[in-house]
């Protein structure tokens, strides 16, 4: 008999040989229905596995990301099945699970595949997974693995086996096929209901652009077809409000080859944006006692060694400027802690000064490959909305709750209420790998834990998880398709202080170290404003939106009162803008619909008269003719049932 | 007889071998008494130097900057003569008129000079200046003159002579001194009746570091010693206002070695100042229908491969950006006209959309030689107020008007009246030098000079002085001590329009190159704010000054009073701080003042049970106790009498 601890802390004991699936039968044959994997102490098992020995099982369904990877691996398994059997001369490499479906990179050789055959796989892979085939691990040796893959002339599976040691090579067969394969799968096809192939792109065997170029398969599967349904409507929505589409479209940013790739350039209403989140996160934070600097985009050789960072430049980095002095080099700043503490060095501190609060819109660059840039949210150059907090570890405890409140205040006026928050602490079992003092730790951990607790924040706390020179909370927010954006982060640092030699003077007339805390409540201007337009679809909070308001005169006999009113209206600070355009009043509502801009003013016969202005939302409302008294009161209701208090 | 053209364009006829001194009494005694230098046709001379052809004479007195330049380099030789004597070992190497009086570089062995014996040096200068020693130049063989400073063991003089080709070498003898120089002096010695020696400082022979380390004595001196008082007053103010100590005082800026020199760190008070003076031009430019773009602060070689830039990339340079990819690099941005044509480019424009006006405060980075940086008239990175204008060739006239009107908006709002122009056209001898049209460059110099004259400018028209892509009109600005210092620019730009395939489509469906103008009204943020430290010796404009108030409450019983007026205030949009020390008011007052805040609010008993504020002037003017609305009054009056209408 063994004993197997399950998640809970209860023990259960079993036949030596029990399988995950009867181990989900003796808690309940529902369960059992839904265990599709399993985790036997931190090995991932087949559901049929034999388990000889005593341990921990965790069983996973499709609610668990493990269960989902399973699901999806096998779904790969099939997918590579239907492609063997339509595509014979077709070479298989590999297929993993992502973290949105599978792909598998396949050799076409000349009979390349395109989306007008997707259909015929997916059609073909969903014939398989109707006949129930078990998903069965074998183990082979060497010999006879690299033999099945001579005889099929597949150089790629060869060169993978090649690498594996004799003895711990193992195949997953199902149905007439058989793949190389590690393990983890769900008990059988037929769990599977759903397959689509999303798409094909190229990549290189092993990313390795010297090598062969293959054909890159990603699917996505479940086990309802309902579900893939409700997924591609997702991923229609999601293209729809790609931040890239929508901010061509709205003519926020660009990007020019000749400035080159992840260099975005912000137009007219993309910089207007910016500076908005810029003045409305500058307000909060002089109210908060901030002060702002301005620090050079570049700094000597001298900095970084100072800050450990250029230990850390690799060959993978923007590499050293070099000067006309021998000896003299600077780096593109990557961050802007380093300038900031000489900021706090350029005069002696005494307590009382403290906290100090250094805060700047700081523009940074970091190398990253042209493949993994992504629009404005893996770029090469990015403005962090960052601030510096040097206080004495007493005061440790209440910045960091000031943060979190300025946190809540910033993404709550932009309509983010759906956030969770991680706290990264030490691993207690690693002690040395920790810079610091460890009562300031015990005293900086506590004081982020009972500070998210009090400001009741959804978080959770993960050992281990903290950076060597200190603690820290990191905000994800869900945007409106319910996808999780990591963003904002607050950091405790006692690294920095030491390196740079900070000090102040203490009560007791004695220099002490400060300590120091990092914080971006926003991360990036782009990667928020990537977030922003996702989230809303471009249709940004009132007080944010580039425009507000579009005045349509009727006909050109209006057009002088349509200027009255954009006056008016310039006066009230509302932005608006007035189409001059030659077209017909209906044309002109058709295409103010269009551009999201969240009021269509209408100003014909009546309006003039009247001294009016007929009032229509972006989506339909009709508000009808109001004074433009009224209609400022209602814009100025609508921004400040937003923006929250602070 | 020969005919001499005199400036004002008359024609006298003199005997051949006439001297300008000769010509000066023939014009008048009290002139011959004043002449001091001369220069016919293109070439300087000497007063007695005899004239044997037709040609232009330009007499010049102590009021022109050639008389200025005689006079001064005349001072060098007498100074030289002094050295000889008083130090006997001493080698004379070159001595040459500056901008501000005069250099000698000087190898004076073992026996170096210090401050303290400037004074023996100044003394027998005068005595021998007091001598009346007329300067006299003769020709030398070279070998007669390698004769002469071997003799004196001389090796600078020698090197200096053996680049010289025989039968162009000269001599000046005045008293007992002879100097290798090539002319320009004035009459007598006796016409220098103040001198100073300023400063000693190391200076490289040929100002190569390779090279013998020199003594290099600086001096000025005057016709009257009622000037050198005035001058040594000017120059006691200009180091009480020099901005890098007022920089520091004011906590402004500062510079880290760790950082690197040349790149300023803003303090917190001196990024506020920076904020006001960018929301200020931003709200001046906004009515002037700019828009605000943002762009990053590298570009990669295509983009100045393009603009042409990258062809004068030198050693001199900050050298290029490597990346992991062998073909990509990129460099810091020296200007950010190239960004902003990629800009335009984003998509096609119409003449309707005319002009285009992309306004951004780019920050751009330059090498600059360590030893030559400055405070923040002369650094590495700096923050231009930059604005590029795209129009048509029709619209230039206008805009060129429109950028001058800013530019004396934004300059009167400062508190400059006192400025002057420089208009550059072409040189229309040299048709070649330039790119572009003809029609397009008369249309355009016509417009510079038009809109000048429009708007009541000082300026003068240099030929020639155009850069090749365009003309341009600058701004000189007097400061408080009467320096002159170059501010902003308004350049026309027909080079990079044609370099990035700038179009527009015209009202005749066709395309067209649109013109560019580049202007800065500051110039760059670094630069204007070192001129407005220097000018106002930190007494800045009330509206840009940091701290508008400080409230001195009298004893600690008055503290809660005092944080009710800083709150009022801060409503009411004063910045104000207060002195919550526990110092006497005496104290308080006296360190105010040193603080250069402009009003100091004294609260005690009486303010207290009235609700009033006893106001003082920074300077002294005691106005009395006020309420607190009447003080918002003042302060407003007093900005809006600065800040102009626009």
């Amino acid at each position: 008999m063994i004993k197997i601890t399950l998640p809970d802390g209860s023990i259960k004991e079993f036949a030596k040989g029990v399988t995950p699936i009867e181990v989900a039968k003796s808690i309940s044959e529902g369960l059992a229905r839904n265990v599709i994997s399993a985790k036997f102490n931190d090995t991932i098992l087949e559901t049929v596995s034999p388990i000889n020995e005593d341990g921990a099982l965790t069983l996973f369904t499709w609610n668990n990301t493990e269960g989902k990877k399973a699901f999806w691996h096998s779904s790969s398994h099939i997918v590579a099945q239907a492609i063997e059997e339509l595509y014979p001369n077709a070479k298989l490499t590999i297929g993993p699970a992502i973290d949105n479906g599978f792909y598998y990179d396949v050799d076409f050789g000349d009979n390349n595949i395109s989306e007008k055959d997707f259909g015929a796989v997916e059609k073909r892979a969903i014939e398989i997974a109707r006949g129930k085939h078990d998903f069965k691990m074998r183990s082979v040796s060497k010999a006879e693995a690299l033999e099945l893959y001579k005889t099929q002339n597949n150089p790629y599976k060869v060169e993978l086996i090649e690498n594996l040691e004799d003895g711990t090579i193992t195949f997953c067969d199902h149905d007439t096929f058989t793949d190389l394969c590690r393990g983890g799968h769900i008990p059988n096809t037929g769990i599977v209901k759903a397959i689509k192939i999303l798409s094909a792109a190229g990549a290189y065997w092993r990313g390795d652009e010297k090598n062969t170029q293959l054909t890159r398969i990603y699917g996505i599967s479940f086990p309802k077809q309902k579900e893939l349904t409700e997924y591609l409507h997702l991923l229609e929505e999601a293209k729809k409000r790609d931040h890239r589409k929508l901010g061509k479209e709205l003519e926020l940013f660009t990007f020019s080859q000749k400035v080159g790739a992840g260099l975005p350039l912000w137009l007219p209403k993309g910089a207007a944006l910016r500076e908005r989140l810029e003045q409305f996160l500058k307000k909060a934070q002089k109210k908060a006692g901030y002060e702002m600097v301005v620090t050079p985009h570049i700094g000597q050789k001298e900095l970084y060694v100072t800050s450990g960072h250029y230990a850390k430049y690799g060959e993978d980095s923007f590499q050293p400027i070099k000067t006309p002095k021998m000896d003299e080099e600077f780096l593109l700043k990557p961050m802007n802690c380093p300038h900031h503490c000489e900021v706090y060095n350029f005069k002696p501190h005494s307590y009382k000064d403290l906290p100090k609060r250094f805060a700047e819109f700081g523009t940074v660059y970091r190398y990253e490959q042209s493949g993994e840039l992504h629009g404005l949210t893996r770029v090469r150059g990015f403005t962090q909305d960052d601030a510096h907090i040097f206080c004495t570890p007493d005061q440790l405890a209440d910045e960091f709750k000031n943060v979190i409140d300025l946190t809540l205040y910033v993404l709550g006026s932009l309509g983010f209420d759906n956030f969770t928050a991680q706290v990264s602490v030490r691993d207690l079992n690693n002690p040395d790998k920790y810079i610091g003092k460890v009562e300031n730790w015990e005293k900086a951990e506590n004081a982020i834990i009972n500070a998210a607790k009090e400001k009741g924040l959804d978080f959770v706390v993960k050992s281990g998880e903290a950076a060597f020179y200190g603690p820290k909370l990191d905000f994800m927010v869900k945007d409106a398709l319910g996808r999780s954006w990591q963003l904002g982060t607050i950091q405790v640092d006692y690294n920095l202080p030491e390196r740079f030699d900070l000090t102040y003077k203490g009560s007791d007339n004695e220099l002490h170290r400060p300590v120091m805390i990092h914080r971006a409540p926003f991360g990036s201007l782009e990667r928020f404003i990537a977030l922003m337009l996702e989230h809303t679809g471009g249709n940004f909070p009132l007080w944010l939106i580039p425009e507000q308001a579009i005045i349509l005169p009727v006909s050109e006999k209006h057009e002088i009162y349509a200027e009255k009113v954009f006056n008016s209206l310039e006066n009230n600070e509302i932005r608006a803008l007035v189409d001059r355009r030659n077209e017909t009043i209906g044309k002109k509502i058709r295409e103010a619909e269009m551009s999201k801009i969240p009021f269509m003013l209408i100003v014909g016969d009546n309006d003039q008269e009247q001294n009016t202005i007929s009032v229509r939302r972006h989506g339909g409302e009709d508000i009808g003719a109001i004074s433009i008294e009224k209609f400022t009161d209602l814009v100025n209701n609508e921004i400040n049932s937003t923006l929250k208090s602070f």
